[in-house]
């Protein structure tokens, strides 16, 4: 019996469950439409996904998606009146089938099959990935404990900002504010996704001044993080982590849906830095509920392929993320794949000041995050080193159990940003 | 007057059109949702994104995508009788903004913005690539003019199937089955997207044999083409591609969407062949009419990355995919982007058979593309070799504008394709 893995989908379906999900299993593997000389069954034996187990969860009376065929054609008077179950179906591959490929485990599981014309839902809720791809693949270099070990910040989440506006200054004028930041005390700055090499700010004039502006505003025993964006083409990215590395960088950030797995991949083979994964178009592979990918299946693939720090979204986001959604999400980055050493750093990001530090931490439970502001510390009325102060106040009375107010009623700046950022709450 | 490009979406939102667009254009280039100090008036005029455009299109009663905030907020009596406005939107942003990188750009267009609680509604639907970025990239080198001189056919689209089962075919099973289809007087073949370099049947094997038999097979004026699918890390897709070239190959296939543009970048610069472009994952991204990319927007990044042949499905395909929207898709990818060089061959495939050959052809109006079968030429009850005659023969009759059943009365293997697939029709 060959190894195999499996994936788990919510499905959406009028046709018999078995039917649809043995086409799934089909047009996944070794199946076709039509019976062709070369499907034996001892090949099928070998390389044919099976379905193992399906779980009706609910019945709906209209599809989600356009475009599934009803099981009698849609000729059928009856037509009109199916019920379309949902169901949790989970299919198991043969290892063999994708070797030892990310990427033709993505096609194996996230491919064709959202076409299937027998369904009106289809989303790969999670994967348990084999062995063997989670072994040919650079996984998190620094991780949780690695991106604690950088900062120097262990009792507490890693505070970070963004720079904002997200396009437009010079490389002097996002030096000049790194630099602020860092005054405020900060312990992580990235750039925004917006930015990445464009013209009026090169990477490597960028990354040149501001770590010339964080040298200058440091401490002796302090390290501050600066993600910086080098998101493009393969070679332009090995060549600006470089010049990161080169220039006393410690950290690079890649946009992971427009770079693509195999080019993040080949970044992090290369990579001596942390790697700061952001996750913008994730809406456009999630946002509707019945297609796409859950994000506990979706963070897995870049986990494996080597980032250190994943976005999740944070509680009471200016997105469309409910808070249940994001503290699964960063659940996930902190649950082990293959190994103790293979979680990442969720980041908290969106909206964030210090209002929801109580809520984070009650509901994760740890402090084993990142947790980013930019108008919640460049809007503080005081200044940015009020809203770094502020936040980690926050932090400090969630993490002692004080409510915020009282907490705030001792400490100015937290109070002023209560002031400010509260009324929204 | 900075230098600009624009992209097009149907949004959906019980916002204010104006407002909604303009949070769309903040988002997406220098706006934050708290003013910050450095956004000056100077850096709006360069760097801001604008809406050039608003047409509502129609209204709904219900949002089509969940997490939307209603104006009012969630409190609001009458948020459940709120009508929900579909509008095409144009945002037009400084080439600056982007630079001349493709992963930037993407990321502009199509990032965050899927998520913004203003809207229940959001889809890419078009984007005019600006010169600096198409310049900075291969774009296809082939294309469909290169492809027909490498197959040698002109006056008919190029026949093709895909090596079926789609996996645990040996290495020799594949080139026995290949050696079959050549006889047949196939034009190319190409192997199923689920098969890469897995250990029963590495590319460097798999190419060797396939690439025997085809030499073995073919007569003195006749070249095949054979898409090797090298799918996989960047440094094994060049390795692949050099073995494809080495063994005489002339054609690779790569998955796109689980490659990624940096990866097929990457692949598209070192590249001597053609890159034919698997679109599998493709529904995950278009199936909800409300979110993700329509397919003109989606296949001009893979173009001007460098890919030659896009899959487009086909007329009645075993999809979910309408012929209207087949067809679409397949003039978008004979349309010109930035010159006429960058057409590609849009590949139909899915389902087809002789008998979609006259729809195709009247809808299209011109023979440049792929015709792909698999149990359209493997399942024909007189074998592959009657299979690829029956294609060619109702291509012909579509061509001379004879009715397939008339023709096939002096033409036997249409008549015994027609007996067996036209059930289906």
């Amino acid at each position: 019996m060959p190894d195999r893995f499996t994936a788990t989908y919510r499905i959406e379906t009028a046709h018999s469950l078995e039917e649809a999900a043995e086409a799934m299993a089909g047009e996944q593997s070794s199946g076709t439409f039509i019976d062709v000389p070369g499907e034996t069954a001892s090949l099928r034996e070998r390389h044919a996904a099976r379905v193992e187990s399906i779980d009706p969860v609910e019945t709906v009376d209209e599809p989600s998606l356009p475009g599934t065929t009803p099981p009698n054609g849609y000729d059928d008077p009856e037509a009109d009146d199916l019920e379309y179950v949902r169901a949790e179906v989970t299919l198991s591959f043969p290892v063999e089938n994708v070797g030892r490929s990310l990427e033709t485990l993505m096609t194996t599981v996230a491919g064709n099959l959202f076409e299937l014309r027998y369904f009106s839902g289809m989303r790969l809720l999670d994967i348990d990935l084999p062995a063997s791809v989670v072994r040919a693949y650079p996984g998190p270099d620094f991780g949780i404990e690695g991106t604690r070990e950088v900062v120097g910040v262990y009792d507490r989440p890693i505070v970070g900002t963004i720079v904002k506006p997200s396009v437009g200054l010079s490389p002097g004028s996002t030096a000049k504010l790194v630099g602020e930041m860092v005054d405020a005390g900060i312990d992580f700055v990235k750039d925004d996704e917006l930015i990445a090499d464009p013209p009026y700010s090169p990477v490597e004039d960028r990354v040149a001044a501001v770590m010339d502006a964080i040298d200058e505003h440091t401490g002796a025993n302090e390290e501050v993080m600066y993600a910086c964006n080098v998101t493009g083409d393969v070679d332009e990215m090995l060549e600006r982590h470089d010049r990161v590395r080169a220039a006393g960088g410690n950290c690079i950030m890649v946009s992971l849906n427009s770079v693509g797995l195999a080019g993040v991949v080949e970044v992090a083979r290369h990579s001596e830095l942390p790697i700061h994964g952001h996750r913008n178009g994730w809406g456009g592979l999630s946002r509707c509920p019945q297609l796409g990918f859950d994000y506990e299946a979706w963070q897995k693939f870049w986990r494996i392929a080597g980032v250190d720090h994943l976005h999740v979204n944070g509680i009471r986001n200016k997105f469309c993320e409910s808070d249940a959604s994001v503290i699964s999400s960063a659940r996930e980055c902190q649950t082990p794949i293959a190994s103790e050493d293979d979680v990442v750093m969720p980041v908290f990001s969106s909206g964030q000041w210090a209002g929801q530090a109580a809520d984070t931490y009650e509901a994760l439970g740890n402090t084993d995050l990142m947790y980013l502001a930019g108008g919640g510390i460049q809007g503080h009325p005081d200044g940015p080193g009020a809203g770094v102060t502020a936040i980690k106040q926050g932090w400090t009375a969630a993490l002692e159990g004080i409510p915020l107010q009282e907490y705030a009623r001792e400490h100015e700046e937290l109070r002023r940003a209560i002031e400010v950022f509260g009324e929204d709450e």
